[in-house]
């Protein structure tokens, strides 16, 4: 690709002749408007106006997607064509601005009524946006510096219950978390200054933990807290973190705003912990909103140095094909660094390693897991060994059940997980 | 309503039933997990559970709107049940935080496998979020003030073409609007700090043209310059408009998120223009994302002055019923105040205040048009004064083509557009 041009690449679905509709996209997001201007010179066209530069036809339905495609009286039973189009946006229309890029390759292109679908797939985005946004401040490296865990997967869990812990709840059970091996922590995406926990207090409580399991094991925890909130408030959250000692912040990357994660990339001394809570509404729909592809584009550009993409056998809607591409979307090099660690939960246990393994071969993720490490029946410590075993077992590649044979830690997450 | 609880407004399908449905809902954005787990205990659950205050059944339907959903193997042939629910969340689970009000009401619901559909349609928020932010900083009477226009509807135009318009030539066009009596031009959303033409260059030019019209004609033209952008950039840009005498900042909400819109506005010294590029990835889908109803309301949150509704009959997909639902929720108060103006905009022209008059009754709006003015056959001035003289026959319910009869502005208008 050239470096004066933003690529995108859309799932299309339209009653008119593709090439036609894939014209009206370029134009509304370029030059164009509904009716000819004085102004819109041959030479500003040639200039500005952005490129059809691809096209693949796919199947067609005799049913719209989605409803509020405009059908002429004069079209013939209409008949609904798929396709992957690629267009090209010149840099200089709007420059390596993450804003005005979403504004330009989304924008108002979901409410043309030609369409009956359009999903965003995929972006390519030339050097002048690395140069702008130097991405994640601590990636996958700097994670596990920072974790002290280089060799396997970080193995974090989910404070829960979500709500209502009361602090003095907290103590003890990081407590217990910190002394069972646990890598990692993440507060849920609901807990972030709750009125009943206020965040300083909460902080404290959590940090005292983790620095004394931490002088007794000589590992000191990470722990994401969530600083999801308003924008000064979010530094001064991230500032009380950093002097209590602790080594990661969390935001809910979609609560907030992509204007708001890059401005807290340039801020901040920790590692973001991106949670992308919401992010069903982009895109369940399949003929809507935008691929986890171009999202998590997004997301490491805006500095995110690690990224939900659910788990593999999640209670989630996502299919695991699905996860599988997350995971190693977000591992795939952009301007040849940007790493961002995949985090992996939602009903999770020592088991979901080997599949994890087969269907990815890394080792770079957080694996997250709430009840599987919680409720399990050995306690804590057997709860965090089980899911060490599991990822042992998948690199290995020796069967669960077979490992679990000469470690119970394995054989009792089988025994009450194993059929989730 | 009471003063400690959030009420979120659902519509939802399900193949389970709706009554389980829902409190898989409020436990899992609440105090829930896949698994109990120790600490989740009644209390807990009692004092920071959501619950579940209304359920309204409507139709079934033989086929799920969403894929992903998941039917369990003895289940028989399942039905998809819709219905609105209402949930309420305890206040103190969050405190009155927008971004984290975001985590909550809509948070992993739109993953949750239970539903084939699901899209939040309302909230109710207790006055803790008045108190934390205090809503538009100018509003309807603010812009009107500063706009110098008090007894009908802001006539305004976007610079077309949208993208590339050189220096040399923004002066001219805005001296010939702002000469033609026009009271609003808004930037293109495409449009916001381009290379080609840099964001002070730009404001300079435009604003020395409409001061020297103000000089001639008494009245100063607002101009809702683009400022979208990264945090420290778009504070810049909106000192940039204020030092040369600008009346109006402009942001694409969705491009930014709410916690940059809302940090905005603690800043600004102008009202805050918002554009919702990208809306349409929200709401498309009818059973997915969110209404304009609940998404207006956490815009004026943030801070919007104005908020764009589309306007009637134009490009896009939405219904007229839509556009004229949401140019109503704008204008209704919340907390007793609140308003935002709402903007018309997409295919207006003159003919287009009679429709929008009739069902919405107030003159409360920006109303935009693009090729509706810049290629008025009179030129300029008759495009602005066909628009004018639209909403002249509108308030005084006379007909179109009646009132054109004495008035060849509106003529011509109706000539040129008059099938649009």
């Amino acid at each position: 690709m050239k470096n004066d041009e933003v690529l995108a690449i859309y799932l299309i679905e339209t009653p008119y002749p593709v090439e036609k509709a894939a014209e009206t996209m370029a134009g509304e997001q370029s030059t164009g408007t509904f009716i000819s201007v004085p102004g819109e010179t041959p030479q500003l066209k040639a200039r500005h106006g952005a490129r059809v530069v691809g096209i693949e036809p796919l199947d067609e339905s005799e049913s719209p997607s989605l409803p509020g495609v405009y059908i002429p009286r004069d079209m013939d039973k209409p008949v609904y064509r798929r396709a992957v189009v690629k267009l090209s946006f010149p840099l200089h229309n709007f420059g390596p601005s993450l804003p005005n890029l979403l504004s330009t390759v989304a924008g108002n292109l979901y409410e043309l009524r030609e369409f009956s679908g359009l999903r965003l797939l995929d972006l390519e985005l030339p050097e002048a946006f690395a140069a702008k946004y130097p991405g994640p401040k601590f990636g996958i490296q700097g994670t596990r510096r920072l974790a002290g865990v280089f060799d396997r997967p970080l193995i974090g869990t989910i404070v829960k219950p979500s709500i209502g812990l009361p602090l003095e709840e907290y103590g003890p059970l990081v407590r217990g978390l910190a002394e069972a091996g646990l890598d990692f922590i993440k507060d849920d995406e609901l807990c972030a200054n709750p009125p009943y926990a206020p965040f300083e207090q909460r902080v404290n409580t959590v940090m005292n933990e983790i620095d004394k399991a931490a002088d007794r094991t000589g590992k000191k925890l990470m722990y994401a807290f969530n600083i999801t909130g308003d924008i000064d408030e979010m530094k001064r959250n991230h500032d009380t973190v950093l002097q209590a000692g602790g080594t990661c912040v969390m935001v809910c990357v979609n609560s907030i705003g992509f204007a708001a994660v890059s401005h807290l990339r340039g801020y901040t001394e920790l590692p973001i912990h991106g949670h992308r809570t919401q992010w069903g509404a982009m895109t369940r729909s399949p003929l809507l909103g935008m691929s986890f592809t171009a999202y998590q584009k997004l997301c490491r550009l805006a500095g995110v140095d690690h990224l939900h993409t659910n788990g593999l056998n999640s209670k989630f809607a996502e299919s695991n094909d699905s996860v599988v591409r997350s995971i190693l979307d977000c591992l795939k090099p952009m301007f040849g660094g940007y790493g961002a660690m995949p985090v992996l939960s939602s009903a999770q246990w020592a088991g979901s390693a080997i599949p994890t393994y087969r269907e990815t071969r890394t080792l770079d993720v957080i694996h997250l897991a709430g009840g599987g490490i919680l409720a399990h029946p050995g306690g804590l410590a057997e709860g965090v060994r089980s899911m060490q075993l599991g990822w042992e077992a998948a690199v290995r590649e020796i069967e669960l059940a077979k490992y679990a044979e000469t470690h119970s830690e394995l054989q009792e997450a089988i025994r009450v997980f194993g059929d989730k």
